[in-house]
């Protein structure tokens, strides 16, 4: 049981919510100073390229050539974390603020430098009058920064680009991180997306006595880019019906009028922390009350609704047309500013609105009032060290993978289910790390034979648990949610804030959350461009119940198309592991977990499978990334052979080895090379990957002249455009996945897809540089072979017996 | 205003209503036993593969080797199927059938079985003993079906597989359908998905009055795979509050007592059903009740929530465990049947336990009890048409789309914005076709310049409507939701049931719904080996706003990757155009809305560009895909160039023109060719994709030995994998997008991705067979150019004036 971070009583908490729930009219001045120098500095950022404290009368050359940016969210996001501030400053909490709408960016922006922290961290942006120029300049412009919150904001863990995943990164960012409160602004466009949508439950999974809180914050102020929307626009009876189902106390505010708003949203704020407080001293203390207890239910948790004009404080109407409250406050709002006069004077009334002169100082640094607005150190949300997560990551504590070895005796002798090894060294990295690491999964754990993980931990679930419910309940920490966009976005705010996981789901509906794993891997692209970022825990991936083995379920989950996905990241983060049985796969996981600040993605299958490599040999393989299999091939090394079979992934592995057993077998004195390749990317050339291997490495594994018959476990054109460019890469014959599937066998579907052993031997009689005799007849035997199988496998409903029990036994080259 | 579909009075409704709420002993006798039939042959289809009848004893070689499928949800899914049944035979009601739990394929399948459909479409599947045998061992057997309602399930439009989109299919479905009644089941797994969570708010775009119903049953069985589900351990009083927060009125039916539950089930439906119909009358009558408003109000839908028991009358305990109700039930709950005596007992007395040999007469056919459950002909959910829905897809009626050209003096004199021009022809396709066509789109129609349209349409929204909104209401049929999950599965399944639609979206989000993409071109790719499966509209998507023109957005925004995605897919569905103005686009986009059963991905920015051919010119260039653009460079044709430069994509062709005319005015004596390619599978060798160019048209444009300088909209990756196998395809040098982006100008997107007119001429002079004199000197000018930008771009926070304002004015060698 943690304890509570600070030492207060309950009593002294009520009367901290007492106060804060009451500002005084010095607190509603300087709350509402502070919010009209973001709201000043947020319109100085969208419009202003010169003339930044209007100390001399607006005119057009002082206005940007081209207007970017979105000022609609902007004063609502500001006056949110004005108020929450307030609130840090007051009761010492902890928090993190996450801006759904964002759009919002130069509100976010503008908090930063009126709390010093974005000039410590951008020292050109200084606290005075070139400094607020070149905030202004910065934004939305060349070189500059983006017009929504994103990596190179202070205090940001989420990038307001896609919308839909703020509620998935505020809930990961505070699972064992008991101290700390995400302040997390959900936007009413965002709430129509279905990943926002399907985020609410988090609490359902979320402990009160391990866990920190997310109080979301859902702003409705009615309007997308073009129209209303939907939630802003339902009777708040069902507004409040929806979110009550999803679990929360829902708390109102509404309305434009100051400085009302201020005292409303105060108490409302003062409400909603007193709740958290409540519900987290009940958990810690371990009395289980109505609001904390963490044995019969969840806690209904606190959400504020804000509902309040969008373009706040903005102009009400432009050329005789209501933009303050509508669709039309989104971008900007005033356009024409460079050309209409009444334009510009509108803009120079709505700046001047704000009176600067009393916000900024002679040098234009911001003055005392507004400096004492901000709270102390890292207690600033622009500073939080959470949001930078790389500065408070520690290493695992992690246990000798080779401890978890599968004996192998020679190659392709024995069977074992590999993932299940990575379960228990995942379990006893759980053991060793009790709040540093987690598994993310769409109820597959113990599918993907993971299971392991449940002898020291249970599944996480708030919500009821009963009597026949096995491994399940609320001091579990194995994260299962039918629900590929939780999973990824809950391990996402996981490893921004500092600490380790994986995600492992089914091959094909990883790529439900592809576009997050895009936009994270944008991420961390981006943030290896800030020297104040420090690195993450990586986003390790791990894809099983791959494409060739999902016999019953067919087609709709045949699909390896993540692996082109992640293919499509730049070299700095994008790495694919194929290890291709137990013990590589156990060396490719703990490189994995030591990384940081890549997408790692790992694919391999959950059944029985071959094992290959001793561990030492697994460990020499992984360090390569690829290598010449001698034992399986018949090339002596003495000069090129005649034809070179490649693979990458488990099954078509087998298929590869197998068919260099028949080629051995039967077509005497064909020199085949076998090159098996575990680090997908060690195939690009290295000026374009840095695994990617030199020139004569690869010349070395792959000739420069030789047919190359690749056995791929993803499509085709994956290998075609990582060769590119390696010498004569056209020489490259590629199988793989081509959209050949349903419900079948496992080696049927090697065949669908013209990758059996039989296709492999067939192709390598096609392309190799030199055929002994005996060919012909031996390409008529696989034909014969493939017709026997479509026979015997509708007959039997199972596999040939040849190939369903397929080892290489004791014919191996060595062992 | 449609009229109600028959012409029932109101009253007579409710005579209808309160008689299917109170079914009598026979006609419960007849439900039960439908439904005994249907779990009888579900069991069968997992475990048996002789003795179909029982009519020996069991025994273990009846059992099939592998026992794979999934029984827990099935039982719950037949027993509504069978009282949807009833209501269709006692009301004619037109339903289709959704099961969004798609691992009761089985039962699914059982139902079109009984219902004579299945034999009617696969005849070797016959009524009788070896028919329910071909039946049986057909089942996630190799060349059989998979174990989840899939493409080859009659009556069914929507594939088990990847979970989410059953209500976004079946929104879809009713749009413009308003006589059909999609029952659509939701399951408690999938109820957690973000698609799923994210699209009971399609009532809020569904009119009564024009639009077909949509009755969700959210099926509570308690359990996944592997433990509880959120909805079902939540308190029931909660699960309301949701529901009826997403704005529907809940009717809850619990339980598994019978016949009680067959009683509760029957009112509840009925229920269901009559508020439907007097939504529909109040709607279409053009009164506006409390139920049926279409101007104040969305009504609120009936939905049912049904609490039934996971593997509903299968074997309670096995192994002294409970396994009815828990998730121990979800796939096959007794496994070890071939090895187990005690086990093959107990399925023997499963079976046994549904009689039947009352249930099939001595030649294996149902019993006239069971047949007469079905509804006749086409009113069968497994015969419906609109679940088939080629059969009553009607060609659209189109303007000539030559009406709409740009006209185009010269070559890149002029811009124009491409997609206004089609925002035009659309407004008309709208106008021409008010019932079976429509555009999808997350709120960006207008920022897409495809505004036109709300000239003859308004968005469609049930929510409120007020004062200053524009465009907007329950007439509309323009559909925005901020949430490209259901703009996407909308269209699928408008589509699916024969309707022509549109999804544009921004280029990067699409990502977003990548998985959806995917799936769907599974289903037509799937749908192409079946032919009772008539083929449906293809499955447009338009992109816009893409990586290149993504000014003030930056980085998150940029992102290309949907191309990649979809050339994963056959060539038999798979279709990529990258139109370079407004004529070629008029062309892609009229072909692709008479096409069939594609995925047709339209790439093109939004922004003014550059135009380049007359709609002639543009007819002849799509109809090829790819060509000569003679006009632009200095390549007389008599020999091979000195280099080719290729671009497929808006900017990246306007950089290839620009840097074929420096090379001109800069470099002169080098034969320079520029070839243009519309249709990008045109790449691909023919016999990888139909529009595949021949060997010989290829070496027409890109020589057989010539490098070939290629400027792409995507990742170069693309590129590459595409040529792979073309002669000596290392010679194409690919420039295209690198992931690298910021907040920038146009032109500086182009040099960052080094792909600007100075890195082509660069590219050029690296690898152009042959360079006249002065090429060390351009190379040097090219750098300088570069160095330029860097400095003004910074400085002016725009492009250089010779980048920005570019044209070929009077320079080109035509016109």
């Amino acid at each position: 049981m943690t304890a509570v971070s600070d030492d207060r009583t309950i009593a002294e908490d009520d009367d901290l919510v007492r106060a804060l729930a009451a500002p005084d009219d010095a607190e509603i001045a300087g709350l509402h100073a502070w919010w009209r120098a973001n709201n000043y500095l947020t319109i100085g950022q969208i419009y202003l390229q010169a003339n930044p404290l209007l100390r001399e009368p607006l005119a057009p050359e002082h206005i940007k050539p081209r207007l970017l940016g979105h000022w609609g969210t902007s004063p609502g996001l500001s006056f949110i974390y004005a108020h929450v501030s307030r609130l840090i400053r007051r009761t010492g909490q902890r928090a993190v603020y996450l801006a759904g709408p964002g759009h919002g960016g130069p509100a976010l922006v503008a908090a930063g430098y009126l709390e010093g922290t974005y000039s410590e961290i951008y020292p050109p942006v200084s606290q005075d009058e070139p400094g607020m120029l070149r905030l202004f300049r910065q934004f939305s412009a060349p070189g500059g920064i983006p017009s929504h919150v994103s990596v190179t904001t202070p205090g940001s863990i989420h990038e307001g680009g896609e919308l839909g995943y703020v509620l998935v990164h505020a809930f990961g960012a505070v699972m064992d991180n008991p101290d700390l409160l995400a302040v997390t602004v959900v936007g009413d466009g965002e709430a129509e997306t279905g990943p926002l949508e399907g985020s609410w439950k988090g609490i359902s999974f979320l402990n009160p006595a391990r866990d920190g809180a997310v109080l979301p914050v859902l702003h409705l102020n009615g309007a997308k880019i073009a129209g209303p929307t939907v939630l802003a626009r339902k009777d708040p009876e069902e507004v409040r019906a929806l979110l009550h189902g999803h679990g929360y106390q829902v708390i109102e505010v509404e309305g434009g009028d100051l400085p009302g708003m201020h005292q409303r949203f105060a108490a409302a704020l003062a409400q909603a922390w007193g709740r958290i407080r409540a519900i987290q001293a009940a958990a810690r203390g371990g009395s289980a009350g109505e609001d904390g207890s963490v044995g019969g239910g969840r806690p209904r948790w606190p959400l504020i609704v804000l509902r309040s004009p969008k373009g706040w404080t903005g102009p009400e109407r432009v050329d005789g047309v209501q933009v303050t409250g509508t669709w039309r406050a989104h971008q900007v709002p005033l356009s024409g500013v460079r050309d209409n006069p009444d334009h510009l004077a509108l803009l120079e009334e709505w700046l001047r609105s704000y009176r600067p002169e009393e916000l900024f100082d002679s040098s234009g640094a911001p003055v005392p009032l507004i400096r004492d607005q901000a709270p102390a150190g890292e207690l600033r949300m622009s500073a939080a060290p959470s949001a930078n997560g790389g500065v408070l990551t520690r290493d695992l504590d992690l246990p000798d993978y080779r401890d978890y070895a599968v004996e192998v005796a020679a190659p392709a002798r024995s069977r074992a289910e590999s993932t299940r090894r990575l379960g228990e060294l995942l379990r006893d990295v759980y053991a060793r790390n009790p709040d540093t690491f987690r598994l993310f999964c769409p109820d597959e754990t113990n599918s993907n034979r993971l299971g392991a993980v449940f002898e020291t931990s249970d599944r996480a679930f708030m919500e009821r648990v009963t009597d026949g419910d096995v491994a399940i309940g609320p001091d579990g920490r194995v994260m299962e949610v039918l629900s590929e966009h939780n999973c990824h976005g809950w391990l996402e705010g996981y490893t921004l804030t500092g600490r380790h996981g994986m995600f492992a789901t089914y091959e094909a509906f990883a790529m439900v959350s592809a576009s997050q794993t895009v936009q994270h891997g944008k991420w961390l692209q981006e943030a290896k461009n800030l020297d104040w970022r420090a690195k993450v825990p990586s986003l390790n991936i791990l894809l099983t119940s791959t494409a060739w083995r999902n016999d019953h379920n067919g087609f709709s989950h045949q699909g390896p198309g993540l692996i082109q996905v992640v293919l499509t990241q730049r070299g700095d983060v994008a790495r694919v592991y194929l290890p291709p049985d137990a013990n590589t796969l156990l060396s490719v996981a703990d490189h994995c977990l030591r990384s940081r600040s890549y997408v790692n993605l790992i694919v391999i299958d959950k059944q029985p499978q071959l094992q290959w490599l001793t561990m030492d040999e697994a460990v020499e393989h992984c360090a390569r990334g690829a290598g010449i299999w001698e034992w399986a091939g018949t090339d002596d090394g003495s000069s090129d052979p005649d034809i070179v079979l490649a693979c990458a992934g488990d099954v078509v592995t087998m298929e590869t080895v197998a068919a260099a057993q028949i080629l051995r077998e039967r077509l005497s004195g064909l020199r085949v090379r076998v090159v098996n390749v575990v680090d997908l990317m060690t195939l690009i050339r290295p000026k374009d990957h840095p695994h990617g291997m030199s020139g004569t490495l690869f010349t070395e594994l792959f000739t420069d002249t030789v047919d190359v018959v690749f056995a791929f476990h993803g499509y085709p054109g994956a290998i075609h455009q990582l060769v590119h460019g390696r010498p004569d890469a056209d020489r490259f014959r590629v199988r793989g996945f081509i959209e050949q599937g349903t419900t079948t066998t496992p080696f049927d579907m090697t065949v669908r897809n013209r990758a059996s052993r039989y296709h492999l031997v067939m192709d390598t009689i096609n392309n190799a540089r030199r055929l002994p005799r005996g060919a012909t007849d031996l390409y008529a035997w696989c034909e014969a072979q493939l017709a026997r199988h479509e026979t015997y496998v509708v007959e039997h409903l199972e596999d040939m017996p040849e190939v369903r029990d397929w080892s290489l036994g004791d014919w191996a080259g060595r062992g």
